[in-house]
């Protein structure tokens, strides 16, 4: 039997996050979150997993946010499948919505970080970052979380909403989650599963040409645009049905576009074929990342 | 001797609003917030009243948010003294900040409504909107409060800020507060504190011409440009000191310019002379509203 506590809406839920706080015995609950578009995976799951051993609630959100994807596309999910594998991983409440009650007529609200929102994945699709944090920022104001949990497969997203988060002055801990990759450096991602071995090799490629990079730096190499040049001719070497749409390094705080190799940095590639755009990145804040890469979690198989 | 607690920032303050909802006994208690810039008077006090009348505690705070004043003005404000008025009107809690807490370096973050931002106070002071509808979302998000009171001196702010507060899913209701007018019309502020004789007869007439538009309405006026030309020209005879800036009407929900004269809808005027902007205007959301003009405090000298 499921132990799993349902709410399928925020109307439902409400009650239950007004309830967190005040337990009758006057004890705290801490709340960890996790919110999400849908069609969980195991990415989402090692959030989930991290949300259920620091916190005594572990809360997870699905609903497709449709201000951050392509307009007029249709996100799919199941969300019987997203909350077997919710519980599997310890979440123990599990809140969707729908558009109706999350865009209600005469909606008219967007969080704006200024130019940060014209850089990496925001920059092939300029609605993204908008559409990220606004949405974040508004399940976490809605559920009141000690901890909530980004991965750090989206730097942009993970990094944009720390500094919202901060800003907005909430109460809760944004907690970034490593990046899962296969043994060939590519990030797992719903979107890439049952890809061919030919763009599977590409997009191995990307992770490549970033460490590449990485290692550049490492190695004394100090100048940023002779070396993201570098890597485009490097990377585009080993790309045929993917095209390269930018090789770029923005600082992980304002988003501005680097003018030298210092940490805190990302390093960030987007390339696209007819079906998916794909992007990859290192985010290297310290001395440390840059000499050992960010930290990862490595599968086996 | 005061019973007033005080906290001199966030820092300070952020215990205690973390203990507001974890009392030992389980018990749930109501806040009540008013957020202000500071140099209170009795319209902030109709606030305070209200949020102590209406909750277990009234919280005030004071921070002269720098992102909705003209750049590079001072604000002037005793704290002090405003910590008294807080107390009398019956205040409980009091918390301030300092612009280094508020906005550390790399701050960048700001609510954003769109075409909103480009109305009323805002078409004359462009930073105004966003700037009021942060600040007063921040603080909230801040403080969570269980209501939050907005004076109707201030329409394009009590409105937005309502409208962002709902689409941000923040768990606060937002309380609108009768504007209070003297018997002559004009509303009280701070900065109209000492005006003389001859500039207050044409702030006057700005509410006269205000209160001619909305009978116009009720006779059966129904044409908004013509209606908006008649309100400036009666207004421009009554003017000498002042200059007019516009005379304008907005759907309350949309802030779209009116193209009828059904509510809800706002008329709003803007004048200025060179010490001062003046706006004032009349927030008409139903049929009652136009038939005796919005909730008013009038007072007796």
């Amino acid at each position: 039997m499921s132990s799993l506590n349902f709410y399928p809406s925020l109307k439902e839920a409400r009650p239950f996050i007004e309830s967190i706080r005040t337990q009758p015995s006057g004890q705290k609950l801490s709340v960890g979150s996790v919110h999400t578009l849908g069609a969980l995976h195991r990415g989402h799951g090692e959030l989930i997993r991290r949300a259920a051993e620091e916190n005594d609630i572990a809360l997870v959100t699905v609903y497709p946010n449709k201000i951050q994807l392509f307009p007029g596309s249709v996100y799919e999910y199941s969300l019987e499948q997203d909350m077997r594998l919710a519980e599997e991983y310890g979440a123990t409440h599990f809140i969707t919505s729908s558009d109706q009650e999350m865009f209600p007529e005469g909606y008219n609200t967007f969080i704006n970080q200024g130019e940060a929102y014209t850089r990496l994945n925001s920059s092939v699709f300029p609605f993204a970052a908008r559409g990220q944090v606004t949405g974040a920022i508004r399940w976490m104001i809605f559920t009141q979380p000690t901890r909530s949990y980004y991965g750090m497969k989206n730097i942009e997203q993970a990094l944009l909403v720390k500094q919202a988060a901060s800003d907005l002055l909430l109460h809760t801990e944004i907690c970034h989650v490593p990046c899962i990759r296969h043994k060939d450096g590519i990030p797992i991602s719903s979107r890439l599963r049952g890809i061919a071995d030919g763009p599977r090799r590409e997009l191995a490629a990307v992770y490549e040409v970033l460490e590449f990079g990485r290692k550049s730096i490492l190695s004394g190499h100090q100048d940023v645009e002779s070396l993201l040049e570098l890597m485009k001719t490097r990377l585009s070497e080993n790309l045929s049905s993917f095209k390269l749409l930018y090789v770029t390094s923005v600082d992980s705080n304002s988003f501005a576009f680097k003018e030298n190799l210092t940490p805190p940095l990302v390093l960030h590639i987007a390339v696209q074929n007819e079906k998916i755009s794909h992007f990859d990145g290192l985010c290297l804040l310290s001395e440390e990342d840059l000499l050992h890469g960010p930290n990862t979690i490595w599968l086996d198989n």
